[in-house]
């Protein structure tokens, strides 16, 4: 037995020309450290295609706790995923170069400040020339996050899936909120709502103005009954249509799938889609280019025992690498 | 700070006018005691236009027992309902005055005097004007309520959602039982069959006579499979066709949803309706007016961590207090 | 009292014409021992219809363990189901003679030897007349399961609904796996992949050639998401195109179903069917018949409180029953 | 492979001298279906020294309700017993003929009918010559039991380890209720207080009467911090002095456990016994006989995942195997 | 049936001498909304004796969140509490005028504000007569206490049972954090370290500085390994000597028992306290007063699905109510 | 902010001198991928003092499976793990070069291969001067770890403590199984009898050769209720008397701990030891060195939600490398 077999997943030696999961045909798939997909452990987003990246922060919730947990969770139930995505006929493995940077450093109790360390920590990982994919933590992640590809790209359009429009202005006289990011982007000129997406959006308001409010800032806005009768066509040709060629920005809140298939979430509304239905939408929007992505809300306190929601959250981030090989092919 | 603003949600006052939540906007949704909707906790039901109760009972249950704790259960998940009910563009909280009375007394062990002592109960409230919603406890809680309005309107009509008809005529020589009421109700003349629509019926018989025996008393019976077919527009429809301009009453049984999205009920039955299409049925019945509602079944202690079940019967409940705001506008 | 009554359900008696499940309007229907269905638990196949046997077996697991437990799961939510099935109009109880024989012996760690001690102890219950519905257990079962029915029938269709076509070569050296069976079973000659269909196979691959390859040996193999769109009708048809008048095996991984309706197993891929589309197919074969059935892969102690997978399973059997019933008939 | 090994466990046959589980060295241990210990499954109490018997009963339970499902959950649970006890160096298996009799009929909502039905089924146990070990069920049943031993042994002194001493008068009227057994067992001269000793008390109460009256009837009364400065020898001897040379009855609630230990159970009270202590306590019995024992009030839908209080009770049930076997040697 | 009956647990009524909860004699102790032991819920501390309150804050938690669950967790679990606590030989109810007040108002997200918000809403409580017992939330909510019971009787000496000490200066550069309340109740001011006791510390720390700093300060501080060793009248001598006659407040962190007993908790450190050792500490505390006391860090997420934990911190504040009234009396 | 600071943790650079886990002052310890208490993720074990390595086998389990999520589980609750252990005054992470190496590659399905695959990848650990410390997998992996303890260091004393002695000769013809290790490491002659302690045994027995047996070769055997009545003094002077000068072996196997502390294993035993006792024994072995640990038997589905087992086991790694700390200081 040679030495060089002997440990799985391995750090990501500097000057290796491709980073990937190790082969689970030679050690079963939960032997290892649980990085996401098992893909190599590095500290540099050099050489990196796709860049997995977590955000354990959650005080910003207005529910139920947790997100906190939500990086090691979804890690947790990655290891499942294989190189090959047969929906898209791509060896994702094989087509980029994936690694996970571990986990950005956040400020518990703190919204205000951990925005300020996200982008300091992201806008690094975009300049170097890889698409992070990041797993939340709650949604006032996504601040910090467009600040970082704003600061790198210019306004972003943005493509929302989402049970919340999470445009509100305040909790509490709490601005930095996990139900107020995009208004902060907006008013910040860190997105562009005529250039956006939000869809999915379901469940009791405080108001009606809820909804008019961020439509008269231009954003358009596409409730879950609407979506629900959409054709996957018929979203990317409402997305392509609305975000043009334009950097974007796609964000997926986990609580926009029904509670049933995604417990494990601080805000869960009932009669959200299938996720077969959410996974349609994601795959017709092949060959388009978003300049990252997240995947947020994960509470894996509230998860089932077998860990539906978080199995269900990787393979929503294996669509964003699937996305990401099909666009840098 | 003032003294006033100190407690949410306060005891209702006697001589208000409107009863209502108290706001999210404020104090953390998550503050106070548990009542509906964190509505407010009153001891009568003078003033009240829509009235929350609670029937803790489950003796009458044949298979897994809890729908005791099914009050305090949704009354716990009822916290993320908020005022306004975009898909019927109601105010629902400002169009009605909404108030928890806590629970009805009951007597475990005993179905029969549990029976009379709902009806005693429950006829105040009704001849106080309040539409009453009544939160499970198990179905054979619906005898007294059927008697109480049937004292006050006369014979009903039935609007049953449910997996079983519960038509049977005892269990082991029990008579008072949980899948006996609407015959018990049938023979003491409190509805009428050919007024009403008993749906969503599946999963395995004793006989083919269990459902055929009560179509002869007059009950129109739909299964699951084919109100699985049917648009909410022609449940309304049909709904319309049976009941008429008479006295109706709607029963939900939580378990004629899929267990997947409501496991924490006694006797659940595989492929039962999405949670989106039975919410569509009852958005359809826009309009109507019913003299009460109950949802039923409710047994927490086989819930998901996440309170999956839960969570949807608050969401039920909610539409019975959005059609009780619409039918009183 | 009688003591005939007292205990239920009781052993079989020899001689006894027709062996049938108790009455669960004389005592409640969780009383008595777990045998399925509350059938009676015989140690003989003669004078039986339809066998039910567990085969607690799950070396052979690639991902998580624990479908050892899955008969007694099964079981145990197996309490729910009576006589009659209205959707297929059939008192099943009384068309069948069924009995649980209880369970296979198997050896954990062997999954080589356990195939052999698998083909040895249900050759018999074939050789009998019983038509097997055997619950594992991990897949790997099937190939002794396959061994028996092609001594006694000639090799065989085989008619597979499952996440996967299990047809790879092996794992890390071990060719008896629970993803492999199919594989070793063409080879061995036990079934004729021409008149073999697998369905709903979803989820990411190693490669391509994971279902290029069986179908190069002349398997169909038919995805979840083409699957989908399929009516029960047309699945009908092309499994009669398919198997023809030989004899068939139908075998179904629990897995085929969508996680939050089957939580319950060891490699779990998200966007599957949903129930009453599984059943909905099964339904559709009335007819047809198979020398037996089984179902895999329900491992307990991933489900959830309310045992949502194993009920599910029950009622998967339950149609096998029916089945066998309208075969037979 | 002969057919006689094939099935475990086996329904005994008659004639057969001695009833025992099956060696587990041959099949695994969780093959076959669950009897306890995977004792033989019989019809009739002749040649059984010692029979396990459930009683699936919890309509008197006024808090959690639940214990019905006792008697299947101690059963899965009881797989991992071995024949040899050695803390009493006794081969259990070898010296009892011991067999599973199944659950004995109930009425779920009428604990006074059940009480009858209960001592109806249980008299020929008795008068067979067996020692009958009952799983509960709730407290109520003991009622039942106490009726049968008493009419076969006259007036019984009764062992109660137990949280609550269960002699209350009645609760909402309700007169059989699991808090009232003791007082109607005394009422109907079944068991003699002067004889008697209830350990284990603890807990918040209705009153300081609510022992003291009891007391007064001549009971003795010992509350758990009391009961855990004893030693198991100080115990035996308290039992000696009180139980003398007339028949006795064992009654063991699982809640006399601490909740840590034993959370699967209707009213858990915080504080009380760790297991080693009340098994100890069982232990220092050894020698003495009782006309039979009970184990009741374990809920397993509030077990852990581990099922720990269903296993611990599976343990005690074995202890009282073990004083059968060291009583009747 | 008389309207006065009807409702159970009712408002106070204003004027109403004693507030005491309902008879659970007459409906089921589950009937009604989750009050602190069925106690009446008021909006104003006037005539209460022991006044419970919820504090549900959890931004300031370095580890597992969703301690803002707590007290709505506490008061679920209240149910089973009596009148009568045999301990110590006093009818709480009887002795004391008890109501729950609800939940103060936080903000989430912001630990700071939070304190000045708990110590504006407390400090009425106790200007008007009434012993606070406060359910946590996590244990950064004792500086806000601490403010307002100093505000009204100057420096405090502090009995606290916990795992840590929490006297550390910041966590990230957090400074009002769960670790650091009584650092800076120390800073401010408002306790005296020689008149505290801190016990129960156990687990890994950061360094020897961590409790070598706080007894410079002048704590005592006791292991859990030596406190373990003490006699209950050990432990009230010790707090006699450390206190004096001077005001004092008791916190108890619900992690410094074992998490076997207390799983559900933030911080969970094993090897910590059985529960009948931490309460007989508490017990031997009577005839002493405090100015208040708390519970802290109930984390419900992290509970059995038998409220292992919620039941224990309900019986501990029953401990507080019991010394409430010993102190009063 | 600097990019070195950016990823937490990181892996190990060559070079450096002293591997420990990062600050949790700076980022909140829940951040970053899952490895020993934060250790550095390493693929060589030289430099190292300590070496975490995960076995993720559980193949050879004659109950219940799940032990090869063992070592991520443990990983997982092992984020709270402090430098400083202030019950041996030692600060561990700064005494120590710790280091994470991953797991090792197993065979499911084939025990007797797995054995061999461990030795030869443990071999160069220890060769390379580490202290490994393995986490199990279940207890069969100690055969692979004693062939390469023995191989470097010669016949060992074995210190175990476990429920059971696992000296079985086989079970169902399987001779590499969890209950077997020590009677083929003792046939082997990897390990000395009459050097080795195996405590804390109890449970049902198969016969009472089970311990008279290994007896018989040199074993010491004691029962857990004898080992209870020792103190951590004796425990340690009878583990000198045995071991004497040579190399010796610590396995812990979880179930020696009580299921209410430990419910996720696979073979528990009611009546174990508490954590506080178990933890005081290893303590009390404070400057005895040896040449490995494992900790074996944590089967992670079985767990509570709040991962009681898997921080137990955690504490109990943290407790081997403090004494590898203090056996090289």
């Amino acid at each position: 037995m040679k030495r060089k077999n002997t440990w799985a997943p391995r750090p990501a030696k500097r000057g290796q020309l491709k980073l990937s999961p190790p082969d689970a045909g030679v050690a079963p798939r939960y032997t290892g450290i649980r990085t996401f997909a098992r893909a190599p452990l590095v500290d540099s987003p050099e050489g990196v295609d796709a860049a997995v990246l977590g955000v354990p922060f959650d005080t910003a919730t207005s529910m139920r706790p947790g997100a906190r947990f939500g990086p090691a969770g979804i890690r947790d139930a990655s290891l499942l995923l294989r190189p090959f995505n047969p929906a898209q006929e791509v060896d994702v493995f094989a087509a980029l170069s994936i690694a996970d940077l571990g986990d950005l450093h956040t400020t518990p109790g703190n919204a205000e400040r951990t925005a300020e360390q996200i982008a300091a920590q992201l806008e690094p990982v975009l300049r170097a020339g890889a698409t992070p994919i990041t797993l939340g933590g709650d949604h006032s992640i996504v601040l910090g996050e467009l600040r970082a590809h704003a600061a790198v790209h210019g306004p972003l359009g943005v493509v929302l899936l989402d049970a919340h429009a999470d445009t509100w202005e305040q909790y509490y006289g709490e601005r930095y909120f996990h139900g107020t990011p995009f208004k902060r982007a907006f008013e910040e000129g860190l997105i562009d709502p005529s250039r956006s997406l939000l869809a999915g959006m379901r469940g009791s308001l405080y108001a009606a103005s809820d909804l008019d409010e961020p439509r008269g800032w231009g954003f358009e806005i596409v409730t879950c009954d609407e979506l629900r009768t959409w054709t996957p066509a018929h979203y990317a040709e409402r997305v392509a249509a609305r975000v043009g060629d334009g950097p974007a920005f796609l964000s997926f809140d986990i609580d926009c799938i029904d509670p049933a298939f995604a417990p494990a979430t601080g805000t869960p509304e009932v009669c959200g889609l299938l996720p077969h239905e959410a996974i349609a939408f994601l795959r017709a929007l092949r060959g388009r280019t978003f300049t990252g992505y997240d995947l947020v809300e994960v509470a894996p306190a509230y998860d089932t025992n077998a860990q539906t929601t978080a199995l269900l959250a990787a393979n929503i981030a294996y669509e964003f690498l699937t996305l990401t090989a099909l666009s840098r092919a």
